[in-house]
């Protein structure tokens, strides 16, 4: 029998192979197919193109990314400078794939400090010796941030619950699922513990236009995990919160800035203000490495704008638009940090008033 | 040179061919494929697959739906009674198309009264003089349903004018353009006219899930009509309102109850509710045929529920979600009354409290 999606690791590191292997999330929820990545194009154009998407699942795969590609470094040169100053090239190449998500620059600094500790560590010592600590230490913290984020998700999680009733009807938006993380997922994580535990709850997916996450991505995790789920049109949440089904939302996030402010998937807004207006607890689940202090309002996040087709010609070949119009396509937008009700970290509940 | 969209008339009776002609919506913005239709089957079906929709359009259509039928039905009997009876099922039949808009009813029952009253009125002469008489006051009611709705949209666009300023940036959504109606249209009629008067507008359409009539027939008639419009998802509204790009929000209307809620296509609360949140102005454009004060508020009207496959299957073959979840497909929703700043009929301006 096929294993079912969640037996998957979302990102993997090939060390055989000398590769980074995902599951490539554009051809859901119709194929399942493993993809291997070696080079650096290969690796950018991943992330860009979303085949690998979610904040904590880019930082991982931006690790071991990085890792894959300076042991490639090591092999063209033995000189320790030369070598860092590659990496350091890999590094920001990588970093330019997207703006929004704070994970992705976390994970290539931390990998960054690391690789300049233990070449400093090991000065004196030959060049090859010091690139090869430097190697190994890349790689130790490659696994470690992946560890982290599964402990990271069932930790969220675990402090999410306390918001989670029997009976619930919870809504979502996007994919902030395990497809996104490494495990359990971050908005997500809250529901597989309730639905581990035997609650009866009923999850909303909004579609989420334009690369329609909610219904590839969320539906297909969340139904394959045995939850019962229902999925909508992004404009249907108002109607069905009218209607009395939702008793809370939990979305997941790119990035807090210092107030509170969270930039998430595009629609994330107009969920909060739904909810704020309808009188429904919207809580943010985050893990702290999204919590970008040196970003003070969400003003002072870069919001990435993606192209135009993605409206237009939805997935398929035939356009689904008129020629010759102006195309409005962002692909995260940023809600207010008076609309949300908590943050959900790893280290606990804030208000977005404490964090700031 | 080929015609453009909006030089084809939307519904069109072709007394020759005793059929009524429509642009397949369905196809647009792609193909501009004219319809023939004869059979009750196939006008039911029209309206039901959203070949011909829009409030106005469909009372239109209906109205000369029914005469078709009422002529064929004539072709079949020489007895007034069994006239009458087999116009009324046809009439019945032609009203359970679709139950959300106003418009269908109150043209099915417009005609219904005409073909009652010249019935009357020819009580004593010959049964053939009778159905002759009758079908003569249905053609002429018909044509002067659709007289009228061009001459309404033109006085909602005149008396909508004035909530539109140069430089405006004005959002809507679904298509209550001249595709819905049989010229102008209602929320787009202020546009239109706007632009006939040199003003300088940007509108921002909605595209309008699930079945994308904001991206296929708003985008399309008003970049025809050579109009700046820019194409967004629904769920970027939020998005784009924060940005300060929209300076008022026009919609459309299937019904309004007698306490002024509105109901409209999926997602015009949650355009409602965000307009409310970023203080802009939110107008409904109404036919006085949708106001209905048989209808006491939003609760008591019936909300289409459509098949699932229209979220799930998008307008293709390839599925876009996985098998086995639920899917919420309302077509319409209610905004409450408390959110709308106007609603813009032919007949002047109105408050909701004013209707009430």
């Amino acid at each position: 029998m096929s294993k079912k999606i969640l037996e998957y690791n979302t990102v993997s590191l090939i060390e055989e192979d000398l590769s980074v292997e995902i599951i490539d999330q554009t051809l859901l929820p119709g194929t399942v197919s493993l993809v291997r990545l070696k080079t650096a194009q290969e690796m950018w154009d991943a992330i860009y193109l979303l085949k690998v998407r979610g904040a904590p699942a880019i930082g991982v795969f931006a690790a071991y990314a990085i890792y894959v590609l300076a042991v490639d470094i090591s092999k063209k040169t033995s000189d320790v400078e030369s070598f860092y100053n590659e990496f350091l090239k890999e590094k920001e190449y990588l970093n330019s794939s997207r703006p929004t998500a704070v994970n992705l620059s976390w994970a290539l600094s931390r990998m960054d400090n690391v690789c300049q500790n233990s070449l400093m560590e090991a000065v004196g010592q030959d060049n090859e010796v010091m690139i090869g600590r430097a190697l190994s230490a890349l790689h130790d913290e490659a696994c470690t941030i992946q560890k982290e984020d599964i402990d990271m998700c069932r930790r969220i999680g675990e402090n999410g619950l306390q918001f989670i009733k029997d009976g619930y009807g919870i809504l979502t938006h996007c994919n902030a699922g395990q497809l996104a993380t490494s495990k359990y997922g971050t908005a997500t994580a809250p529901m597989y513990l309730a639905h581990e535990r035997g609650m009866n709850i009923k999850v909303y997916a909004d579609e989420t236009r334009p690369l329609l996450q909610g219904a590839r991505l969320t539906a297909f995790e969340l139904s394959s995990a045995g939850i019962d789920v229902t999925l909508l049109c992004d404009n249907m949440s108002g109607a069905l919160m009218r209607s009395g089904k939702v008793n809370a939302v939990f979305v997941g996030c790119d990035r807090v800035a210092a107030n509170g402010d969270v930039a998430n998937k595009i629609g994330t807004s107009v969920v909060a203000v739904l909810a704020k207006y309808y009188g429904i607890p919207f809580y943010v689940c985050a893990p702290s490495s999204t919590i970008d202090m040196n970003t003070k309002t969400g003003k002072d996040i870069k919001i990435e704008e993606r192209p135009a087709k993605e409206v237009t010609e939805l997935w398929y070949k035939s356009r689904m638009a008129p020629e010759g119009i102006g195309v409005f396509n962002p692909a995260f937008d940023v809600t207010d940090h008076s609309l949300i009700t908590a943050i959900i970290t790893e280290n606990g509940i804030f208000t977005p008033e404490i964090i700031d």
